[in-house]
């Protein structure tokens, strides 16, 4: 699995003063796309294995944004694979309101072990590397 | 010690697109006027206790809106303890900027061990109880 | 039309520390349910109205907590008109999670418009005023 | 002008259920730290300017987490310019907890008019673009 489609509705609390979704929204946005893709590969963000308490910290965040989103808008979500390491996933989000590209944007995560002292990166449980494959490139036209 | 001034600036991200501050984000802001006068009695909101975690859940919570605050804006908070029960606190707050009354909300709260199946109230320990009395009532003139 | 039922599922961002849903988090949740409310009878939040830009500034809002809620849930929320005023209209909201009881909360907003230099309270416009009604009193049993 | 310092002390809001700040929030910490910055230069972020309502709009955000926050943390945020643009103002922030680095972040703005039917860039205010400089490149030691 490389890819997932989900959508979500824009909410009055996602709105600033500007009338438009405030952009730190959409970092949530991102991680819901994110949850949800994990979710299909039967975890949940946080789950347990082997005895210990995993989790996907954030390393980096990133969003470019196209054009505004506004109360109502049903946003399309596109969340891809991007990279596949050993510990690590990268994430390429792409949201659209029907034809309007709205942002795009990349979630860079390390599977980590939670609870000890300090996050620990572990490698990728193969359960779940077994299932997660990079996206094809996309190719500019 | 049954209450506590502060002082908080509203950010950008704090407005909705009525271009005033979310209602929901007065919550927020009580809290942490709740927050800073544990610190000021030397916890912090979660905080350990002959070998448990302790913490403060919400049964209630309510607020009543009297002018709405905008960017920029100033407000002084004071949080005042309108109930002190054996394991309970109920918290007043009175949200002003300048000499606009903007808002006056309540917390309810029940001291809890967090660290078992479920949330288990237990009395508020003795060092902290002492240290916190009932606000005397504000006679309305 | 005096009640709706609708759906959310709890996010990674709704949380906090505690591990369970923020109780700010149910202000938004309660507000989204009245918006899909308005949304059935036909308006957005904010409309326009014989030339002015109306709105639902709120006076209150309250929550009482029963069951704290956690990532992944799946809330049942059941939005009522609890009262229905000239200008006012108060929401109960109760929140469940399967059988569990999770909140129960109260909006209270008046119609205003908008566009001028303070809020202004005004008559429910009455085609909206005549598709909602007050709900039944729910019996205690 | 080319920097900022300021701080903020994390709240528990701002924590999610890995008990650390939410990798979103950190974008509000960087805008407030940005606003400030406009502040200094007596603007608030939405201005009138010959009789347009300016603000500045984000194309693009980015952070990278070197270390977690957790509640009461106070942190240093250092904002500094990193490209002014004729329209465009990149800012680079910094944010530390004492000698620990906790993230690094980029907000990318343009000036734009507001008021029209889409936002429309213009050339920064020279009153503004007057005040501002780009910061020297910091060196890698």
């Amino acid at each position: 699995m490389y890819e997932l489609h989900t959508t979500r509705q824009i909410e009055f609390a996602d709105t600033d003063m500007a009338g438009i979704v405030h952009f730190s929204r959409f970092f949530v946005f991102m991680e819901t796309a994110e949850h949800e893709f994990l979710t299909a590969l039967g975890i949940t963000v946080h789950f347990d294995y082997q005895g210990r308490r995993i989790g996907w910290p954030r390393v980096a965040a990133s969003c470019q944004y196209r054009s505004p989103a506004r109360l109502g808008d049903v946003l399309d979500l596109l969340v891809r694979v991007k990279r596949k390491g050993r510990s690590s996933l990268t994430w390429a989000i792409t949201i659209r309101c029907g034809e309007r590209l709205i942002a795009e944007g990349e979630l860079s995560t390390i599977c980590c072990a939670l609870d000890g002292p300090t996050l620990e990166p572990i490698p990728i449980p193969p359960f779940l590397a077994d299932q997660i494959e990079e996206a094809p490139k996309e190719v500019e036209s």
